[in-house]
């Protein structure tokens, strides 16, 4: 795998961090931002820069960070788009911005899922051929790791959408280091011909994908049959949603901590709602792994590669 | 309350058992029906006339329950529409014409679900207020069983559909001995709002519904915060099917055993396809339980109470 030169001629990988995202924010994700100070990435924090610097010197590090000032917040039961109108100065957009303007490398959030995306698509954009980012989620499987794609960003898609996410899919799990993605549909069934209206299209629409294997019924997806599993963001959220419940997965990401959003143009990612220091310091190696190892420049040579491009057939 | 008196006098009920459906047919539900021969109930066998009377006799049970032949089986994987057109004389649709013709009270299949909602359909009908009948599963909880509608019998349908799972789930609530029930809507998020294009129409719709209480995320299914769970049929599928996956769940009926088709005018049972013979005997009870509960009867009552009306906006 060739590792790309890192934007702006930085030494490391350089992570805006949404300082005043998540629920234990800003305590978790300047205490997450200190546990990997001796790390290979670098950290700039994006918030209410007094809390920031007197929470640093809190824990005797002042000035350890780059602090960058932003005035708002979106909460974590705003709806996404109104709130990011509204609130210009909102933490996730002053972070989503400085991504877009080349000043870091990749943008993480533990706050909404819903303003990390729309934040990320206002700034930063898609990458050509996605009309719909999907938040990819590593499950642990008897298996190995498993990729499920949409686990919640896009809960209504066209069927062409699952192909979009089968091809980012493949080249997420080849930048994991699995040769030849074995690539299946969540599914009622096994058989061709089960599912609701968008599972038997996009089955259809799958056929001419490399690696896709048919449709998955979830006890085959936990068995490890495949290493790419893809479904719209409402069934794949129930579906992590339900294993979660259940106890049989935890959300894990590229490395553990983060959820990463396939489909922008720059690398996105979003870690739980509810991390603590050691989640958010994960999700900090994890996004500048995702940088470190070019994953999205990967993933628009794959669309390109492979002519996929999803119909602008609605209006989101 | 009341249990309605059984049809045509008989003095416990009567139910027609498809006894080639199922992985382990005819072996296990002959045996299953074998186990409850001193229940409150008779049981009717369905299929290969020859072969079920040689069950019966290797049992040393020869005798024991009243055969009626039919000469064809439908099988797993088989369209089940194709399959009952092409099939006149497969046991499903000899078991569903005995209900029909009032000479049995239940009918219960462990074969294709499809084949038997669809051979329910065909025979015996909708209540009157239904377009889309729904299956009906039990989920254990942390707070006693849960009703899960539709857990797979339709699986794309209208908003309003949802309403007529809610109010047929609360009667199969009521008759379970459940006082005022709570009913959720399966989702990814508890607020209003939360969800896919289906989700967020059907939410409006059950505001009208007594007992609904909104949005439910699979862990506070889990924790039983509601007594009655509505989805449409392939999310619900995909969610019991997970929970099964990930050990959560047993699916298992109105006693253990069998799920139930709400929205059939005469009762239409299904046990699972890899029943045993004891599995079977537990639903045969359940099937006799669902009669002598007059649970069709309670169902068509609330429908009509409550003035629930599927439109017939498609095709189904």
């Amino acid at each position: 795998m060739t590792t790309p030169p890192v934007a702006g001629g930085r030494p490391h990988p350089r992570v805006a961090l949404d300082a005043m995202g998540g629920d234990h924010a800003p305590a978790a994700t300047v205490a997450g931002a200190l546990l990997v100070r001796d790390d290979d990435l670098e950290v700039v924090l994006v918030g209410d820069a007094e809390r920031l610097r007197s929470q640093l010197e809190e824990a005797g590090a002042a000035g350890a960070f780059e602090i960058v000032h932003a005035g708002e917040v979106v909460g974590m039961d705003e709806d996404p788009a109104l709130a990011l109108r509204g609130k210009r100065d909102a933490s996730i957009r002053v972070a989503a911005a400085l991504v877009a303007d080349g000043k870091a490398d990749a943008l993480l959030s533990a706050g909404s899922t819903g303003a990390t995306l729309a934040a990320g698509l206002l700034a930063i954009g898609r990458l050509d051929g996605v009309r719909r980012p999907a938040v990819a989620a590593v499950l642990p499987t008897r298996g190995g790791p498993t990729v499920l794609l949409d686990a919640g960003a896009s809960p209504d898609v066209q069927p062409e959408a699952l192909v979009a996410y089968a091809v980012m899919g493949a080249a997420f799990a080849g930048v994991r280091g699995v040769g030849a993605p074995r690539i299946g549909l969540l599914n009622v069934g096994g058989e061709p011909g089960k599912g609701n209206a968008l599972a038997k299209a996009a089955y259809s629409a799958l056929e001419a994908v490399e690696g896709f294997i048919g449709n998955v019924e979830p006890d085959a997806v936990l068995a490890g049959e495949v290493d790419v599993v893809v479904t719209d963001g409402f069934t794949g959220n129930v579906f992590l949603k339900t294993l979660e419940a259940a106890g049989a997965a935890a959300e894990e990401g590229t490395g553990p901590g983060a959820a990463v959003l396939l489909g922008c143009a720059r690398p996105v990612l979003v870690a739980h709602g509810a991390a603590d220091a050691r989640e958010v310091a994960a999700a900090l190696r994890t996004a500048a792994g995702v940088v470190a190892a070019g994953l999205t420049e990967r993933i628009a040579e794959q669309l390109v590669a492979t002519g996929t491009r999803e119909e602008a057939s609605d209006d989101g």
